[in-house]
């Protein structure tokens, strides 16, 4: 155990930049990382503002924070791939190796995963953390801390495009243009998509997605999102539909965007079962995907934006220092329209 | 055209067997075929009872019919797999074959698919019927017409199976022992699965589908069969639940009853949109398929007949002299739950 | 029939622009298409050097080309999606949309496809040409002539690319820097790869290639292969290796380039049967595909042009007037190095 | 370490029964085992005669045998879903949970992995073994341990049908009879083949796979085998072509054999390698996949014989008590035609 300075989360709406005593030992087959860069994802400003999300409940205090870069200062025995001095990026969650949904490659979907800043377990908005090194990954020069903790966050857009089984110059449609449905646009561009449309009613959001080349925003407040994608695919649908909204009525006329034979990926989280009509998505033998975070997404990633062929600089719109993080987290609760991501640094 | 006697659906309610004008003539790509045996389907009966299935109304006289085996009586020009005295079971929907979904290989879901018994198509409890030579199949020889007529519902069982994406071993569940859900039970069974679960509540629907070697039937008045499935996988999980009840009480649970990773296939068809948990099939990465008729099965299903790895005469419930098919339509109108299959035969 | 100009193949090496009478009335689902570009192939230059390609001999004279765009001039009965005056591509290929393959959705590979220069077929180096309409596809504002052009060459990247199965973020390899490796390059890109390096000993082919972001060429007469792919990738090795050359040499080494579950796609034709060491491709399970011409792969290739995310224009090395159009094959007889694709142009 | 009774090839053709000491002590997540079958492998019988396989050298003393079954007889720390008592059968290859290939769910190729009875790994002809919990399998009552013994050869069946990706209703051909051919036809038909073609030139092979119902055995000496496949599907061709002889000659004429995108799944391994022609694959677009072994199979294997659709019992050819263990060998150098498999049982 050792005592770090960490931003811990006491309870509902009380954050405290403190001392904490954590367990910093490097065992076989781990890293100790100095984490350098962690970006606020909305699940910690949900923790922040709610002290729970859904079955996880906040019942002691907890550092938060899970999307993170850092330097590798330590390397535990058997360790190979990573020597210290190496610049990572590390995914959150730990399953059991040996579990059945891991074996099968599924490590995601293992229910006995260990994830962090979900309670009880400590998030990395600390200035060291030990981590397996199988699920720490190095950085080429090219891709920066910054870009380093985009990673977590475009892995989930990642894992959808891969559960899409995009073919190459398909067409697709994003319901919902904050930061995921933006990460899941530009995941499907780089996945094989000729063309994106994203749909949402905050021009500042489909701004900001539509920089993207092969992003066509789309204001539902001013067209009609069924019209414009007939118009577009000749009255043949869409391939595939990106459902990020969570939004029960995005559910409704979701069928009528898509093609005979084409896919729903249901990225956003509905708070409650959506109706959702069988029939009309059968006579299109539709097809639906639903995706959980993400597995083996990380290196693909890492590899896109190093080759430069996906850029997540744009969507980084402030960083902050570290001893300013309750500010920063202060920002996010605003949820102004044009911010996709805030990130803390720790060294800045 | 020409005058032959049909089984004719006036109106609502109202059948007769009369004489009725019907184009006969053999054009290129065609065959006549000379009907033995006509199946009545569910919806054959609904068109009876209520006048209309969904969008399609019945506006004027239509014979009904489209599960039918017979042989072929004149051959037009330019078929080269078939020949006079061939034994032949025939595919109801006949798609525009330069169609986008048509060229894509899902004829199936054209939408200008023309389908027999579909007002305002004529359907084939008719003594003959033309048809293009490409959706009529040869029956080998160990195939009987009443086999034959039998291929279009399991064609539905097959597409079932199709989309489930089978894994050799793979342990199935269906809700719903209907006949479609006993259809797919064995189409499952056929297409890789060790084990299907067979769950409904009226006790001798389950013991026909009991029959089957791999089959274990589950009367959910008595049995959890959460718990029951369970059990059967070490608390992992179906690998596909076949949803054919159509209630929407089944998609309730139905997440519980799945692995991670698992899918779902939507056979059965809800009146009006069901409610569904895309958070809890989220969790566990589900993935859910739609069907709709089928596409390529009818070659799959007469070689799974042939080789006798599928036995369907144990679902033919009581044979009909064409004379007495008012009355067969009327026995199907009871549905009594050990009928399965009613069919009607021209030359008894 | 009518009397058209066209450049026609009279014998092995001896080429005419004349006179020529084909047919060129415009029956249901035809349209009439002015001819603009013309790209030539190598399939073209082989049947103008070789006077033969395997079993296709030329016995007559046969007009030249089938890389074609130009504009819609008279549109059959029943055809609805164009209309006169439309700028468009079309593929070069008739299938039968009954047989089999069309079918099944594969009608690149039904045996009984008619295809443009391939003898006993003119090709449409010519002022006009009839085609079915459902193979002519509309060029949007976006897409020039000479990129229309190009589709038909770039749809044979897309099919490799489609047969790969691509997962977003994949490193593939191109073995084989022609025109058909620097397409497969730029559509294993445009589907999914995070990069692709490319292979060969021609440092002006690898310029060529090396010029879109993503690709690392690398030439092997300097470096060795196996070695670079290790170093980029961890030791894990390539996801995908395009096999382009058509050398058996690439075989005998091919299967170390690959990581455990990789995949090859045979894209070159060798031409006879290539030593090939199946326990070794299996000690890593390797897949191969094998591709064909394309199918479906136009719409996906015009909409990637379209959208700015694919650019063929580098590509274009020069632009023949139609009536320099022997002097265009004898620059293609050449085989410069930095030519890629030359086209022959009716309005220059 | 302790001492324990087992059947150790001393060197290349010498067998002893004797005593040998091994580690036995039961670790975290282990689990202790008393072997009751074992069945002999072809491997088995090379390691006898020849003393190595391909990079596989016996430079010590190894005990022979990984096709067992047994009874747990005590249980690690941590081990939940095995007690003692519960009859069993383990997969014989223990890879490293962590390795990259293990955490994409590609266990099988792992280079990682050691495998009993593979030089210096010892096998399992012996009183007793200690094996991960996670690679061990609990036998339902259903279930014989001499079936268990079964189930390592057919889960190299089972790979290969899954690799196959074999559609309900395929039609397959099985080249060569021997045990690894015929346990792939039996998994080909309960992963969904219609009819599994078997070709081989020794009768007393093809009469063994012939008690199969689905399986069609065609004698290659007597009859054309191009022809039997073309008149059984009407000149199509098949679906899938398993190629298990391991004869260079085989894959001389193999594409004749499938229809237009057919697969070929390469299951016996050839010594050198092979002729094979890229061209005349590629004109059918085929696609072909190898085998290593197997991953995630006994589960489904072991539900398959539970539930009585695969029946290896006939596939025993004979049973020999331990003691008896070298004559069986002997008889199993001697490769009766006729002999499938021979087992060795502890306590006949």
């Amino acid at each position: 155990m050792a005592i770090v300075r960490a931003l811990v989360l006491e309870r509902q709406n009380e954050l405290a930049i403190r001392d904490i005593e954590l367990p910093l030992e490097t065992g076989p087959g781990q890293v100790r990382i100095r984490i350098h860069t962690v970006g606020i994802c909305g699940s910690d400003v949900h923790y922040y503002t709610h002290g729970r999300i859904g079955p996880f409940v906040l019942n002691a205090p907890m550092v938060l924070g899970h999307e993170a870069a850092g330097t590798v200062i330590e390397v535990g025995e058997g360790v190979t791939h990573l020597k210290v001095g190496d610049r990572v990026c590390m995914e959150p969650g730990i399953p059991d190796a040996n579990s059945r949904a891991s074996r099968l490659g599924m490590y995601n979907i293992d229910p006995a995963v260990s994830f962090w800043a979900t309670p009880p377990v400590h998030g990395v908005l600390t200035s060291q953390v030990v981590h397996p090194a199988v699920f720490t990954f190095k950085l080429p020069d090219a891709v920066s801390f910054a870009e380093g903790a985009m990673v977590e966050p475009f892995a989930v857009g990642m894992q959808a495009a891969a559960k899409a089984r995009i073919a190459p110059g398909d067409t697709a449609v994003v319901l919902g243009a904050g930061p995921i449905g933006t990460m899941v646009a530009i995941a499907a561009l780089a996945g094989g998509c000729a063309r994106v449309i994203v749909a949402d009613f905050a021009q500042p959001k489909l701004d900001i997605a539509g920089q993207y080349q092969g992003v066509l925003p789309i204001n539902i407040q001013k067209k009609c999102l069924s019209k414009e994608i007939a118009q577009l695919t000749d009255g043949w649908g869409a391939d595939v539909v990106f459902e990020c909204s969570g939004s029960p009525k995005a559910w409704e006329t979701i069928t009528y965007l898509l093609r005979p034979g084409g896919a729903i990926v249901a990225v956003g989280l509905p708070v409650s079962p959506i109706a959702f009509d069988v029939s009309t998505a059968s006579i299109k033998e539709l097809r639906i995907e639903t995706v959980f975070r993400y597995a083996h997404q990380y290196e693909r990633a890492i590899a896109l934006i190093a080759s430069g062929r996906v850029d997540l600089k744009p969507l980084i719109s402030e960083t902050f220092d570290f001893k300013d993080s309750i500010q920063a987290f202060d920002r996010a609760v605003e949820a102004r329209p044009a911010d996709v991501k805030l990130q803390i640094v720790f060294d800045l």
